[in-house]
C-alpha cells in the first residue's frame, strides 16, 4: 500500500468532508461541528446558472461533484429570488448576473426544456451567457443547456451535444452533434440528457483538478451504475417509446423549435 | 411502428410533461403555461425523509424519477422549516411527522453520512421511521439512509445495502449485507452510495408501477451512464485511494460507529 505523507492525508481529508456522502471531516482538517475551513482563493470558479423551470438534478448532480472537489461554486440567476424547479424545490440564486466576477472558469448551463426556451427567448439571460462564456475558461453545459450556449453563439464551429430530444436542432446554431454521453472540443463540454451531469461532472473535475481527484469524486459518491434496464438512449428504449414520445410532446417540439429558429435568425453571419 | 390509441398517447403525454427534463407538456394533456393536471388521488403516496445535512442528491435522483411517473410525493420532515444539505441548498419538508396520512406506500430515506448519524439520536426521527415503515407497503432508502432504517430496528432480518464504507455496520443492525447496487428483499428495497439513488429509483418505479413506465422515466433522463473512470467502488479504486479515504476519515468513522452501536444496544433482542 501506498504511505500517505501529513500533506496527502490533508488533502485527502479536505477534500472527504466537502460532502455529507462521507460524513464529517477529520479533526485534522475540520472542527468536531463538521466546519469545512474556507475553500482556497486560487480555486476554481465555477459559475453555474440557474432559471425557472430548470432541471434540479443537472445542476446538482455536477455541484455535488464540484463541491467535494473543493471548487468556488457561484449560483448565477437574474436576481436571488428562488425559481421554481422541474421537482418542484426552490433554488436561489447566490450570485446575480452582475455579481460574478471577471475571472470565471467555468460557465455552466443545466437543462430544463421549457425553462431553456424561455432563457433562449430573454435578452438579459443570452446576454449574460454570451459576455460569460466569452471570457470563461470552459463553457460547459449538461441536457438542453447547450441550446441557450448556441443561441448565445458559443457553440459555432464547435462538436457539442444535448438532450437526445433536441440534438437535431444543435445545426441551425452552428454546432456539429456529436453522438457521446459528454463532448469535449477545444474549451467546450457538453454533457447528453440530464442524468449525463454524472459523467460530465467528473470529466470536468479531470480537467479542472486531475484524474485522482475526479476518481476520489467518484469512489465518495460510489458512482458505479448499474441500470436495470438499458431503455437510457432512443437505441436502447426502442422505436415504440421513443415515437410514443415524440407523439405525445408537439406543443413542446414546436416551441423548442421556434425558440432555435429565433435564435439563429438573431446570430450574426460569420 | 406500434400505433398509439387516444388513451395511450394521453398517457404518455401526461408522463412526458411530468419533467421539465423532456419540456412543456402537450395540449391534450395540460395548458400552454405547463399546467399539469392533478396527481391522481390513487397514485402512490411516497414519503422522503428530510433532515439536515442530509445529501441533496440521494433525495433528488430519485425524486425525479417518481415525479415523472406520476406518484404523490411527500418531504417529510420534523417541521418545514428548510435544512441545509450537503452542497448548501436548504430544503424544505412539504409534510411535518404528525401530517402524512396513515397509508403511506413508501417510506424512503436519503443519506449523509454525519446527518445520518444526527437522525440515529434523535428519538422523534426514529419513532417516526419506525411507525411509518412499520405500515408501508414498501420501506426503503439510498446511501446511509439504511443506517437509519436499521436503527429503528426495520432491517431486522433482511437483506440489505449501504454507502461502502459503512455497509460493515449493518449487521450490527441485525441487516445481512448483501453486496448489490440495489438490495430488494421482500419489501425492503435499499441502495448503494448515493449516486445509486438513480438504479434504486428505476427499481422501485418498476415495482410501483411496471417496467414500461421505468423505462419511459429512463429514456427522458437519458439514463446510459458512461462514466470516463471506474472507481466508482472500493474495487475499481483500488486498494491506495480507500486506504487514504479511510485514513482521513477517522472522526466521521468513529461516530458512524458510536451511533450504530447506540442504536443495537436500543433495539429490542428478538
Amino acid at each position: 500500500m501506498m504511505k500517505l505523507d501529513r500533506r496527502q492525508i490533508l488533502a485527502l481529508a479536505a477534500l472527504a468532508g466537502a460532502t455529507g456522502a462521507i460524513g464529517a471531516p477529520p479533526a485534522a482538517a475540520h472542527d468536531k461541528t463538521g466546519k469545512m475551513p474556507p475553500i482556497p482563493e486560487d480555486a476554481p470558479k465555477i459559475a453555474m446558472l440557474v432559471f425557472p423551470r430548470m432541471v434540479a438534478l443537472d445542476l446538482i448532480n455536477p455541484m455535488t461533484m464540484f463541491k467535494i472537489a473543493r471548487t468556488n461554486i457561484m449560483l448565477v440567476g437574474k436576481d436571488k429570488q428562488p425559481v421554481n424547479t422541474d421537482v418542484g424545490l426552490p433554488i436561489a440564486a447566490t450570485h446575480s448576473f452582475a455579481d460574478i466576477p471577471d475571472d470565471i472558469d467555468v460557465l455552466f448551463v443545466p437543462g430544463g426544456t421549457m425553462g431553456t426556451v424561455d432563457a433562449m427567448r430573454d435578452p438579459e439571460t443570452l446576454e449574460f451567457v454570451r459576455r460569460t462564456g466569452e471570457r470563461a475558461k470552459w463553457v460547459t453545459s449538461v441536457c438542453t443547456g447547450s441550446l441557450l450556449l448556441g443561441a448565445a453563439g458559443l457553440l459555432r464551429g464547435y462538436d457539442a451535444t444535448s438532450h437526445w430530444t433536441v440534438t437535431h436542432l444543435l445545426p441551425q446554431l452552428g454546432a456539429n452533434h456529436v453522438d457521446d454521453r459528454v463532448v469535449i472540443d477545444r474549451n467546450r463540454m457538453t454533457g447528453g440528457g440530464a442524468t449525463a451531469g454524472l459523467d460530465f461532472g467528473l470529466s470536468l473535475v479531470a480537467q479542472l483538478a486531475d484524474e485522482e481527484t475526479a476518481k476520489r469524486v467518484q469512489l465518495i459518491l460510489e458512482y458505479a451504475p448499474a441500470p436495470p434496464f438499458d431503455s437510457g438512449t432512443p437505441q436502447g428504449a426502442g422505436p415504440e417509446l421513443v415515437e410514443a414520445f415524440q407523439a405525445a410532446t408537439p406543443w413542446m417540439q414546436e416551441q423548442t423549435r421556434l425558440a432555435v429558429e429565433e435564435a439563429a435568425r438573431r446570430l450574426p453571419t460569420s
